[in-house]
C-alpha cells in the first residue's frame, strides 16, 4: 500500500479564479507549472488550468517544457532556466520560448534563430540569481534589441514580506530598465508579488504556489490532502522503544500505529518525534525515526484503528506542515515521492 | 540544463563483492531495491546486481515489486511492506513473495492462496515498527504454521551503534522466535547489521545503502556523483544581497555563480548558507537560499568559471553531505528528483 495525494482540481479552478478576479483586463494570467506543476503532475494540471483560460506556462527547463507541451498544444511555454542553447533544435521543434538570462544565450540566440523564433528576456533587478542586471543590459542593448522579444520579465526576492522595502526598489528599477526596451509586454510577479496590489502585475502575473494551495490566504483554497494507509496497530507497554536507534520510549502504555509513508514518499525524517498525523481533526504523535517507508504514529487518543490517516487537517494545512519541516510550502509539494499515487477529484 | 548524477556500476559491483566476501557461503546475499533501487533507478540497477550473481531483492510495496520483475525475470523478489491482499492477484501475476507482517495478513494469504504461493514473514524483535511480536506469534503459532513460509525475518533498530547491546538483545530473541518455527530460512541484518560479523548473517543479508556508497567504509567505494551546470556567473559588490529574502549580503566583493540544482532536485533547502558545492577539491560556498529550481555560490576562489560543480568531492561524500542536512545518507539519495538524469558508467 502507498499514500494517495488527493488533488481538488475544483479548488485549483477557484485559485486560479481568485488571481483573475485580482487582475485587469489588461493583465495576463499565466500559470507556473515547473517540476511535474510541484509535484501535482502535469499530465492533469496543466489541461485543468488551460480550461481555465490561462494561456501561457511557465516550466524550469526544456525537458519539462516539452511535457508540458505534450498536454498543451496552443499555449506559449516559456523555460525560466533560460536558453539551453545546445538544444536549440527542441526550442524550434515543441515551439518553445526560451528565457534569455545572460549575453551569452543572446548571442547564441541570434546566431542560431535571429527572428525566426520567440523569445523573452529576464532582468536581474536585486535577487542577484539570474538575469541581465543594469549594468550588462546597457552595455549591450544593441544585442539585446536585435532578439524579437516578446516578454521582459523579473523575479521579486522578498514579495512574501509584504512590508518590505525592497519590493518597491526592485519594481522601480524594473520600470526604469523596461524603458530600454519599450512596447514589450512585462512581467514582475509570481504569486506573492500578485499579492502585493497592481501596481506589481504589469502586463502578466506568474502564480505558482498560490494555485496549488501552498498559501495561506482567506480566499485561497487547499487543494491537497494526502492519506496515508495504516498497516499495522500494535500495543506498545510502557518502557518499550520505537524505531531506528530507539529515540522513543514509552512512558505509558499506549496504541500505536505503522502507516505506509516514509522520508521516500515525501514525509521529511526532520519531523521524527515531532510531526503528527491526522484522523479528522485528532493528531496523532509521529513516535521515533521516520523510515524510508513507514511512518509509526500514536492512535491512543483514536476510538478505534483506522484505515488510514491524513497529513493535513483543516486547522493544520500545507504552510503549517512545512513550518514544522522548517521549511516553505514549496518544498514539501515538489518533495513528495513517485510512489505517492496522485489521485484527482473534481 | 539539469543536473546529472553519474552512477559508477563497476563500484556498485565492488560493494556487492565486498558484502559476498564477508558473507560463508551457508549465507545468500539478497538486495535491498525500495524506492527505485535507493533513487539510483531500478531498470539499471536490479539487472547489474543480479549480473554479480544475486538472486533475492527487498522492495517496500508490491508496485515496485512488478517494476524490479520487469527486470529481472527470474529472481525472488519480496515486498517488506506486508502483503497487500487487495491486490493479491499481482503478487500471482508477477510471482512476487509477499512478507507477513500481522495475522490479518496471514489469514487473508491462507484464504487467497492456501499453498499456492510463496511468503515470508517478519517478526518483530524489538524495533516496534512492522512484524510479529512474540505473543502474537506464539498465540496464533498454529496460523502461522499453515504458511508455506520460505524466509523469516526481522530488522534491527541500532546496527549502525555497533556496540548497542540491542543488537545482540535482537539477535537472541530473533534465534529464540525462530526455533518455533524450525527448517526455515533466517534473515535478520541489512547493510549495517551485515558489518557487525557472522553471528548476525543466517541465511541471509539484505544490504541496501551499503551497494549504493552511502556508508563511509574504508572497503566500501563511492558509487555517485552529482554534476551541476552553471547557468550563469556574475560580480556581487560588497552589501550586495542575493535570492530570496536576501538572507546573504556580500561583506566584500566576491564572484557568484548560479547553477541548475534547488531543492526540487534534491538540494535540501537546509543548505541555504550552509552547503557548498566543489570544483575538484574546492568548496564553492552557497550563498542565499537555495531555490526550487536554483542555486547560487561563491566562485571567487576558483581560478575561472567552470561549467559544472561537484555536490561531492574525494573528501566530501555521500555521508558527510547527509550530515549537514541533519540526516543519513538514505534520505540524501531517495530524495534526489525526477528531473536530474541518471547517467551510468562501467
Amino acid at each position: 500500500m502507498s499514500p494517495e495525494l488527493h488533488i481538488s482540481l475544483s479548488n485549483l479552478q477557484s485559485n486560479i479564479q481568485f488571481f483573475q478576479r485580482m487582475i485587469t483586463k489588461n493583465t495576463e494570467l499565466s500559470a507556473v507549472v515547473k517540476s511535474d506543476a510541484y509535484g501535482l503532475g502535469i499530465a492533469k494540471i496543466v489541461p485543468e488550468i488551460e480550461r481555465c483560460g490561462v494561456r501561457s506556462f511557465f516550466t524550469a527547463t526544456i525537458s519539462e517544457a516539452i511535457k508540458v507541451r505534450r498536454y498543451s498544444r496552443a499555449s506559449e511555454i516559456f523555460t525560466l532556466n533560460g536558453f539551453d542553447f545546445l538544444k536549440s533544435n527542441l526550442y524550434r521543434e515543441h515551439n518553445i520560448t526560451p528565457i534569455i538570462n545572460n549575453i551569452l544565450e543572446a548571442q547564441k540566440f541570434i546566431e542560431i534563430f535571429n527572428q525566426t523564433q520567440k523569445v523573452a528576456i529576464q532582468l536581474n533587478t536585486g535577487m542577484n540569481r539570474l538575469g541581465l542586471d543594469k549594468q550588462s543590459l546597457l552595455k549591450n542593448i544593441d544585442i539585446i534589441k536585435l532578439l524579437p522579444l516578446n516578454l521582459i520579465l523579473s523575479h521579486l526576492a522578498c514579495a512574501d514580506d509584504t512590508s518590505n522595502k525592497e519590493n518597491t526598489a526592485q519594481k522601480d528599477l524594473f520600470i526604469n530598465l523596461c524603458q530600454t526596451l519599450p512596447n514589450i509586454r512585462q512581467s514582475l510577479s509570481a504569486s506573492h508579488g500578485a499579492l502585493l496590489g497592481n501596481d506589481f502585475h504589469f502586463d502578466m502575473v506568474r502564480p505558482g504556489i498560490g494555485l496549488y494551495g501552498g498559501i495561506r490566504n482567506n480566499e485561497l483554497k487547499e487543494v491537497i490532502q494526502i492519506k496515508v494507509p495504516v498497516l499495522q496497530d500494535f500495543i506498545i507497554d510502557k518502557n518499550m522503544q520505537v524505531g531506528y536507534n530507539f529515540t522513543y520510549k514509552a512512558k505509558h502504555k499506549i496504541k500505536a500505529a505503522t502507516l505506509a509513508m516514509g522520508y521516500a514518499d515525501g514525509l521529511p525524517r526532520t519531523l521524527s518525534n515531532i510531526g503528527k498525523l491526522f484522523y479528522e481533526n485528532i493528531p496523532c504523535p509521529i513516535i521515533g525515526r521516520i523510515s524510508m517507508d513507514l511512518v509509526t504514529v500514536d492512535i491512543s487518543n483514536l476510538p478505534k484503528t483506522p484505515k488510514y490517516l491524513c497529513v493535513f487537517s483543516p486547522e493544520y494545512q500545507v504552510d503549517d506542515f512545512a513550518k514544522d519541516c522548517r521549511t516553505i510550502s514549496h518544498e514539501v509539494l515538489v518533495n513528495l515521492g513517485e510512489r505517492v499515487t496522485r489521485v484527482y477529484s473534481k
